[in-house]
């Protein structure tokens, strides 16, 4: 049989490639294999990399700061000074406008949104006593930032990505007018899913713009600034320059962690905002808790020395997944690119490939790879709500399984997304 | 100039002591110290006690924990099997009731009464929305309790401690009739700072609660459960044991962790709650994190071993402390004792000796303790709202310095407090 677009192709020969499929599918299926592509998880190979981490603070080693606290012993609720250097010198942020915490990034997107809930920010009325609070949403995004918002009861509005990131025209038209919108969530460097790079313009319009809302903030979430795929890192404009030159000092929470470097069970999360946010914060987060794991900033110090060490060890993470983003999109290339099905990125860095199946065809595809042995992140995962309006996008995480696990998976999944279409079309 | 209680002076001695006291005080201030007894730390030494610690896990050591889970990777919300056993053997709860977090057990009683103020709890109101909400509040007590609950608006209402605890018959009173009272503070054994251990007969009490209000729950903060000071350890009625056989089983919130056991600044959280009550909060934590540092939770649990690890550990501290301890009792016995000035708690355990200085006098107190060169807890901290209506108590805490140091420091607070005293009745 021919392989030629499924759209050239006559109902006879779309029912015996619909026959075909099905036939594969069976067979997969009596494999009985279980796989997961669901979550962005660091593979083993990638944890043993900080393994040598482990030796860095021993018993004999001072575990004094650079500032002289003992990071022993309690305080220094913002970190440690040598930590604040080493994460501002990544994300090009001052090193006093750095606050280092735990292993958890989300703790601190969840910190900010529930004190300017609460108790407000920026002198204005706590978001939870007003009728109306909403964030934009650029979409596909990530799923736990839609689940923290929806968790407040914050409106979520889905704005279309384009290759520059969110489509600034809308942004500007929402923030500018709307004193309802106290928030956007931005993954600005190799965006999850879509693996989208902000383009300079995109950061600067966002540093210029003029909200209705005072207490309105872009929440900045940095996961991926070093997770590159290629070796010409992209290394676009950082919020920081960008709001230096607006002089929008305060506009934006800037968020990143060691989690996709280090250990994602034992790593360090870092915030940045200006000094004046940063003061106003931390006066509640000091409420909270009377200070972070120390021991382990020093640790990630230690390990590290500086932002050149971190990027060569993000190098040997580059050379593991290499392979596995080649292997997922090789699978795409090879057996839905010739029928035309479907359409899906090719991202530069990151932990995701975003899938955009035929519309309606995205639940259906979940299903069939579930059916089939392979977990996939639920279809609308990346939409507000659960929502995809199109029941077409699917992220696809290639990290965690081997290339072996990875290339079975990806055949189930082109089989999937070919019995969909076709189930769809015949 | 004989030693008699200044009560029974007459006002020409009274004015030779005050004459006295003033010159002995002006002589210290000349030394210029700078001395530090306000906060609950540990000593250096007790730290050092740990540094064996950091040899546990090694770059070779696999972190895989019992359940079969990678302590390097995303997951296990809950925390390891091993960090749950160890932690309810010491606390005498169920394994399948504990939960582990990270280097904070003061996060976790946050989000423990954010929760209910957002969301609410079993089913009830979220308590934001509520004209009135109230928490007991023993006291003296923790500054840091009584914070939390203020930043969240709730009302606090005074309870005073007896020998055994709370005074029961008011804590059942407002308990059981008030559906406004949500909550209530407990530090049940070596309390902080009045150093009381809830008599077995309190704790059964408490167990056999019936709550006006479906969400009032106890706050068990039990942070000092194995923080003994002589040889006979206290070793109450557990809060677990008298609930099981009240069958009260979700009316506590139970919380402990290792900052006064192993690192102030890189320790493990624990909390316990029925397991109904932990299902509930487990999908609210859920959106603030994907989990806590396992890693650290695996290097506790490789360094201790078992309970009878972690006791042997803390007979060390005790080592290091109860010259402390004895360096202030001594003083005051010495200094006051003989005047009939103030009077004091002998503690068993926990952190700090809690001084009532004559009425009216705390205040002046620590400012003379301030401008002679030792800072103090501030008079009132261990009230709601830092107000103690007979500005008496005064929170004494010995662990920080050296035996050399505070014997310095006492001799001040010491003059300090027959200076206050002396002012007031000549």
């Amino acid at each position: 049989m021919g392989i030629k677009p499924i759209c050239e192709q006559s109902p006879e020969e779309l029912q015996a490639l619909l026959q075909e499929t099905k036939e594969a599918y069976a067979a997969f299926q009596a494999k009985k294999l279980s796989l997961n592509m669901a979550r962005g998880k660091p593979a083993p190979a990638q944890l043993d990399l900080t393994m040598p981490m482990l030796d860095t603070l021993k018993s004999d080693t001072p575990l004094i700061s650079e500032s002289g606290d003992d990071c022993r012993n309690y305080g220094v609720l913002s970190g440690i000074t040598e930590a604040k250097k080493l994460f501002a010198s990544l994300i090009g942020a001052k090193e006093e406008e750095m606050f280092i915490a735990g292993n958890s990034s989300l703790e601190l997107m969840f910190a900010c949104v529930q004190i300017a809930c609460i108790k407000g920010i920026a002198g204005c009325t706590p978001w939870s006593r007003l009728d109306s609070v909403k964030f934009l949403c650029p979409v596909p995004g990530y799923d736990r930032h839609f689940g923290l918002t929806e968790y407040f009861n914050i409106g979520m509005i889905p704005v279309p990505m384009t290759e520059d990131g969110p489509d600034m025209d809308l942004v500007e038209k929402y923030v500018e007018t709307d004193e309802s919108i106290k928030g956007i969530w931005c993954v600005p460097i190799y965006s999850n899913p879509g693996g989208i790079v902000y383009s300079d313009e995109t950061v600067r319009r966002f540093a210029a713009l003029k909200p209705a809302a005072k207490d309105f903030r872009i929440f900045w979430d940095n996961a991926y600034c070093i997770h590159h795929l290629t070796d010409t890192p992209r290394q676009p404009l950082t919020i920081n320059a960008a709001c230096e030159e607006s002089g929008n000092r305060s506009i934006f929470y800037q968020f990143m962690s060691t989690s996709k470097i280090t250990f994602s069970g034992g790593g360090v999360a870092a915030f940045n905002t200006s000094a004046e946010n940063l003061s106003e914060l931390s006066k509640h987060l000091g409420i909270q808790t009377i200070g972070f794991d120390k021991i382990n900033q020093l640790r990630h110090v230690k390990f590290f020395g500086d932002a050149e060490g971190v990027k060569a060890h993000m190098e040997l993470h580059r050379q593991i997944l290499k392979p596995k983003f080649d292997a997922v999109l090789n699978a795409l290339a090879r057996e839905l690119k010739p029928l035309g099905i479907g359409s899906w990125t090719e991202p530069q860095g990151g932990y995701f490939v975003s899938f955009d199946a035929p519309c309606g065809c995205a639940k259906r595809v979940v299903q069939l790879c579930k059916e089939g042995g392979v977990t996939l992140t639920g279809a609308g995962a990346t939409f507000p709500y659960q929502k995809d309006p199109d029941d077409r996008n699917i992220r696809i995480a290639p990290t965690y399984p081997s290339v072996d696990e990875l290339e079975q998976a990806m055949e189930l999944f082109c089989i999937s997304v070919k019995l969909a279409a076709l189930e769809q079309l015949v």
